[in-house]
């Protein structure tokens, strides 16, 4: 990723990259800005301490998170901006999605109504709302996010959808900026066991974000474990884990399961867990993963523990990211 | 409700509504007072920015929030106040509310030191604690509230209590004030079907408030769902809904459970769900509903999606009426 | 407790008191220093409204909490200090604390990334992680807090683990201070009966901080209940609860399980409830309690009703001892 310096000199006030929300990478207008932007945030953290002032960022849980929940709250607090955080099974109830619904059974209120009305209290709204991994369609259709998105009349934003988790792209595609040694690195994604099944949110906007930047981007995964094709587009496949290393800047760790035979673990084969050895293969690579991580499934002590290990810097750079996207979202408030 | 608008000239200077707590209607020394401060608040919401500064609201739920959390929290936020939200059920424990038990039980915790603490720690306290509708005469003596009101040692605020809903009644005059286009409009309460047995605190609040406001307050219900009269007096009751509609200004739907066959459900009848034809009976009325509302059960779609609906703007309405509490509150502190 | 009041004139400039983390009494430089400053901190809440501006307090709860849950939140609003909230159960998930394991069980993150992680996004952290009360070597090791303190990378502060809870127990000498009337108050700390059984984090502390602080400790408590050396060095056992009171100038009452059979409750004798008639067997002394209380279980109403009960003031001193705390940290970063 190339950065015309002069261009970006005064970006902020130009207000030349205006996002109208952040569903996936699809919704920012020029990538290289909004990772320029990041950079310059994660240097500079205070620098718009109350650009967000005044205004309040809801943040809707469907279900559990940590970094997401902790680095996104960091980045309003960084400019300014309150934060409330509703967490949807707790404080709330279950909401229901259908148009026309009769709704005399345990969905106690309806998308059109929930999201309009946080709409009324805070100026963006993140929402975090996982796959099921039992009706593809239905995830796909990412159904619970666009609600959201079609009736709060706010810019929203993806703590992670059921498809895509575009703010650990973006951090994942910061720290990839920082660390790369070669213009164009080749960035190698490999599946990796776990116990139990997971979505394909993390590995969907991986690929789509890293293949935008410019990377050579390269799959490896067993059999039946096919990324769908509208995500995949620009990267190769290659189904031998050792060959796909052969010559890596940076290995990009993670389980899903299959979206063929849809939600289900088709292997938990042990000989696709990251080790010293395979990281011998690569071109003294980067071991990259987007935490909570199985340690000695996914990824052995060794390998985790090294120097080369970025896992840790990848979740600072959720700070910095998150409040790249909140600036870029508030300028078009 | 009419303003002497000099009178109200610098209202907030002068402290005219002093208020010491907001558990009911009663607690409002001047109902046209606040009214005109929400007003003025909804549209100056930043006023005030630092009235609250350094002073801190508790939230206490022991049920579920949605709307009141956020509206009431964007509302100390707009006024620089802290919001602390306590969920009993998830972060804390059972309390005791007996005077002299022996707690050897399953409650770990005095009402009286619980609320002495909070009172430490808060300069507000704000409470939602819903009728457990097995117990009429211990719901009605609303143990819980005034168990805060009396050892709390601060000014406390109804979240939802187990008789009343004043936030969301305070809103709902302000959406009447807003819109209303005769000095006096018929406001018609009407019960419709809901799967579940509900309190009757919303639809007690309501009338208390707009029978105070000085409208023409209609109730409609089926047999056994009366309210009780303390709640009543100064409204009509219209057994027939289709008589009770016939010239509304104003259609406020809502199901409750029996009061004289405490907390049963009598009735499902969709009959009583509001739609397109029922609100032809009207005199153009507006659609009101505190929300989170059963669609296709309490209400049509094709009457809550009218232009003719104000549950959003209702919803929207919380904020500045919980700011107008709140500034009539840290006015007293 | 003395104080050369001309030695601390300066003390917050000087910065003499440095603290690391907030694990125990052993991390207090200078104890009188850190009572000092948190007295200074009741009187004038407000006099360091910026210090923590632009920075985090995570507070990590594994177990529910009130009283430090919300006196530790205000503690940092009061020092212009952020919080988050993170409650592990609910929010999160399980953590490994084991070097070494194969992750392919129930706990889906490493304290090792948990902790490392959180110390990205938050200045400061504290920990709530109560005892499991079946495997002492496990509690005494202390491994959640520890595992913390080791891998997140910034000051801990305890928030009650395993075996301490010096945030109480800094409030509990603030409270003596504040009250005492003699040089080197006698004070007695009694077991008391409870139906469940309870950690022994606050009489350990309780222990610990007071003889530091130089007063007359007494400990009394039926067979089977004795406390672990290394935390009452410096104090005395009077197995007898009347012959202990006698001369108290405080009574602290707590009830704790079996450090020796571990875990397990060896008696609820009511004989030991702290009565009317206990208290008169002392010097007119003053209640204490860290709350949570059973009323008429562990003490009576009479005695925590009457003028000499000083629980609600204990509580209120969790604040300025919390502040006290965060101001020590914070001068560190």
């Amino acid at each position: 990723m190339d950065f015309p310096s002069d261009f970006f000199a005064d970006h902020f006030h130009l207000g030349i990259f205006f996002m109208k929300q952040f569903l996936s990478v699809n919704d920012v207008p020029y990538l290289q800005g909004l990772v320029h932007l990041a950079k310059e945030v994660r240097e500079f953290p205070h620098k718009y301490p109350t650009l967000g002032s005044g205004k309040c960022l809801g943040l809707i849980f469907m279900n559990s998170s940590l970094r997401t929940r902790m680095s996104t709250q960091r980045a309003a607090m960084n400019l300014g901006m309150s934060t409330m955080v509703l967490n949807m099974q707790q404080d709330g109830w279950q909401l229901e999605f259908g148009d026309g619904a009769i709704m005399n059974g345990d969905k106690a209120e309806h998308i059109r109504e929930a999201a309009a009305v946080m709409g009324q209290y805070c100026e963006i709204i993140g929402v975090r709302a996982f796959s099921g991994l039992k009706d593809r369609d239905a995830d796909y259709a990412e159904t619970v996010i666009q609600g959201f998105a079609q009736y709060t009349n706010r810019p929203v934003v993806s703590l992670e959808s059921a498809t895509r988790h575009p703010l650990q792209s973006l951090a994942d595609v910061l720290t990839i900026e920082n660390r790369k040694q070669v213009a164009k690195p080749k960035v190698v994604l490999t599946w990796a066991p776990h116990p139990r099944a997971l979505p394909q949110a993390v590995p969907n906007s991986f690929v789509e974000w890293t293949v935008r930047a410019g990377y050579e981007v390269v799959i490896t995964h067993p059999e039946g474990y096919e990324l769908p094709d509208t995500f995949t587009a620009g990267a190769t496949l290659e189904p031998n884990q050792n060959k796909a290393l052969e010559g890596a800047h940076f290995v990009y760790a993670k389980n899903w399961s299959s979206y063929l035979h849809y939600g289900q673990t088709l292997s938990q084969d042990p000989a696709w867990t990251v080790s010293a050895e395979k990281m011998a293969l690569t071109d003294q690579a980067y071991f990259m993963h987007c935490l909570p991580v199985r340690r000695n499934v996914i990824v052995t002590d060794e390998v985790i523990d090294s120097p080369q290990s970025l896992v840790i810097e990848q979740a600072g750079n959720r700070v910095p990211a998150a409040q790249a996207v909140l600036i870029e979202l508030l300028k078009g408030l």
